[in-house]
């Protein structure tokens, strides 16, 4: 399929890669050529026919993904602090990764919810794997009170050291949905507008401030913001075979506060995952069929929509404000802002397209969860597929070619 | 809940703790106190009820699990010789963690299937990946061809050098039956007989001599099979700060051959996880009512059906002759009798709790497949739960208590 090589040559060359991490995943995509692309291809999450019952008009959603590398830091600052509570943040984030995923093609309820951990046990006690599946108990008993079923329908967790360094934590999902209720990216078209659902601040759903950060760029953002002092307290938290300028190259510590927002580093960098759950089921069960298509913006940060268009241009030139978080990054790091959109999300990590016309409206519905949402951008027509980013550095361009 | 308990007291001084990695799950029980057990608590998976359809009728299962630390052994083996073929064995070892888990429940088609892929990307390159996934493809295409649909849903694979050494290797499962199949241990009963199905030789749907090796235990098969010249070369795949006398301690090198079989030691003990399904979803075809219980003997070995029981003694005094693999590990890593039985399958991987009227059915179907089944030993009633193995070197007896 040979999907991303442009935004790959884009970004090989940068620190990323030499960390060992592609946010492009060009390999990864290579590796599944042959492998069905689902019922509808171009919708976020792969979807395919119900074999489940056999019912023609349904179909189901099986998806995985995890916390990644948030839980190497997690690990380092529990072990500094003591804090266990981290760990129900990186429960958090294994689930919403998936869920937020799910909701970009149209689910809303009746997940069933798998999760898989692999420690390090010398390391990695049982009252840490404990605050990971309460933590999972937590965040789906919290869903329920938005009438988002989640079901915890196990998992497992391994000692597996001479594999895992620390600890690592996936979920898998499965749904199953009506056909008709599907959100199919290929509906998006020339004249939509791009509503961000902002990635910081506080919910009604949340009990402190989010930073913004996902699960996504957590390599890079781990190195470039915390300092060797990191890396000889807990050489267990990285792979000691990179370059050593590459690694922990930052200048904080991991209680050091961060200014604008009073947060040590450590939690700010932690902040669980947001799920924008509860405001995408309200704004579907009101909009459903006006939603084009959903984006969330995991690898690939504000490019990722690449994938889901075909000569298309969308123009992002009303971003949020770039949270705190996200400037210290770019700043500790030196990391070019053309390659921040690519990592980061940079202030939204959900965004829809529709029509001008219902913007209005789902703007007022995040803002009764106390979300912000604003319409960042638009789609016009062009030849090929691009995304333009106005940033407060300039105006970036990326192009995807197959 | 405290599953286990006792036979985590009899283990937990043993070399296997030292490693990290505990055969009997305590702690990670301990933290699931609080969670469902499911509609049938006895039953070899948790089932639940069937949410997505809501029909009562119906159940679901999701199920999760994987290769555990063989791929460690893979990627040295691969590294060493170049044979990527090993890494397709991997994808059949973390599929059937799961498939044969769901056997036992019941389940003999229709199954969704998602893989979690982490790797070290400096490390494991995409060759590696793609013969992963491609292994998983062959695996289900092959599975298709005796009637047993594995849809491939998708999944994930993870750039996380700094939590994963090499790669992992997960899968996670979904399938939806009618409760009036289910296999609920809960009906295991004095009086049944133990039908073992043999977990070495070569069966029709395989393609090579199976040693035996399932998913379980390779931490230590492969520190005490192979000798510190694979540390030596491969420090990447071990946990170096598990004491120098517990790790490699063994006597081969990897591609030393084992007189016996004629095989290198690596392959040897990378055999690929046997599947019974072909041969279980014949047997439940013609004979599901009879079928009282069925135990993966995965974890814990011999003694897993302790989990399945109530003031039962299982009593196994017909065990298959210890296979080759086996005896190479007992007799090179010096292990007790009484702790391989508790760690390895040690000749057969699945057993079927039956009336003994229809064993000798079982027992021609399963030849049908050149699989050998025979009755390996008999239940009786007991004021608690025990097992006893007669082995070569006398007769072990297992307790549990909660």
């Amino acid at each position: 399929m040979n999907l991303d090589k442009h935004i790959m040559n884009d970004l090989e060359a940068g620190k990323y890669s030499k960390r060992g991490v592609s946010s492009s995943k060009s390999e990864v995509h290579d590796a599944l050529e042959g492998l069905s692309r689902g019922l509808y291809p171009k919708a976020f999450c792969k979807i395919i026919p119900d074999i489940l019952t056999g019912d023609g008009e349904h179909c189901l959603l099986m998806h995985a993904d995890g916390a990644g590398t948030k839980s190497s830091l997690a690990y380092c600052y529990w072990k500094k602090t003591g804090d266990l509570s981290v760990w129900e943040g990186i429960a958090q984030d294994a689930i919403v990764m998936n869920l937020d995923d799910l909701l970009c093609a149209g689910v809303t309820n009746d997940l069933l919810l798998s999760s898989t951990i692999g420690r390090n046990k010398r390391l990695v006690p049982g009252e840490v794997i404990r605050a990971i599946i309460q933590g999972s108990r937590h965040f789906c008993d919290k869903m329920q009170l938005y009438g988002i079923r989640l079901e915890l329908t196990g998992g497992e967790t391994a000692d597996v050291g001479d594999l895992v360094r620390t600890v690592i934590v996936d979920s898998t999902v499965c749904a199953r949905i009506r056909r008709d209720q599907v959100i199919d990216n290929a509906r998006i078209t020339a004249g939509d507008v791009v509503v961000g659902l902002s990635s910081f601040g506080q919910t009604t759903y949340e009990d402190a401030y989010n930073s913004g950060m996902g699960s996504n760029g957590l390599t890079g953002a781990r190195h470039d913001v915390f300092s060797k002092a990191v890396a000889r307290m807990f050489p267990e938290s990285y792979d000691t075979g990179i370059p050593d300028e590459m690694t922990y190259s930052g200048t904080m510590d991991l209680t050091d506060i961060e200014p604008e927002t009073g947060m040590t580093y450590g939690k700010l960098v932690l902040s669980p995952t947001r799920t924008y759950a509860p405001v995408i089921k309200a704004i579907l069960g009101k909009y459903r069929n006006q939603v084009h298509g959903m984006v969330h913006c995991t690898g690939g940060g504000q490019t990722k929509v690449l994938h889901f268009i075909d000569n298309l241009h969308v123009i992002k030139d009303n971003l949020f404000p770039v949270p705190a978080l996200f400037s210290r990054i770019r700043e500790i790091g030196g990391t070019p802002w053309k390659e921040m959109y690519t990592v980061f999300n940079m202030g939204h990590r959900m965004e829809l397209y529709v029509p001008p016309v219902v913007a209005p409206a789902l703007c007022s519905m995040a803002a009764a969860f106390d979300l912000e949402a604003r319409v960042i951008g638009r789609v016009e027509g062009w030849t090929g597929r691009r995304v333009s980013v106005e940033s407060p550095a300039g105006t970036f361009t990326y192009d995807k070619n197959d």
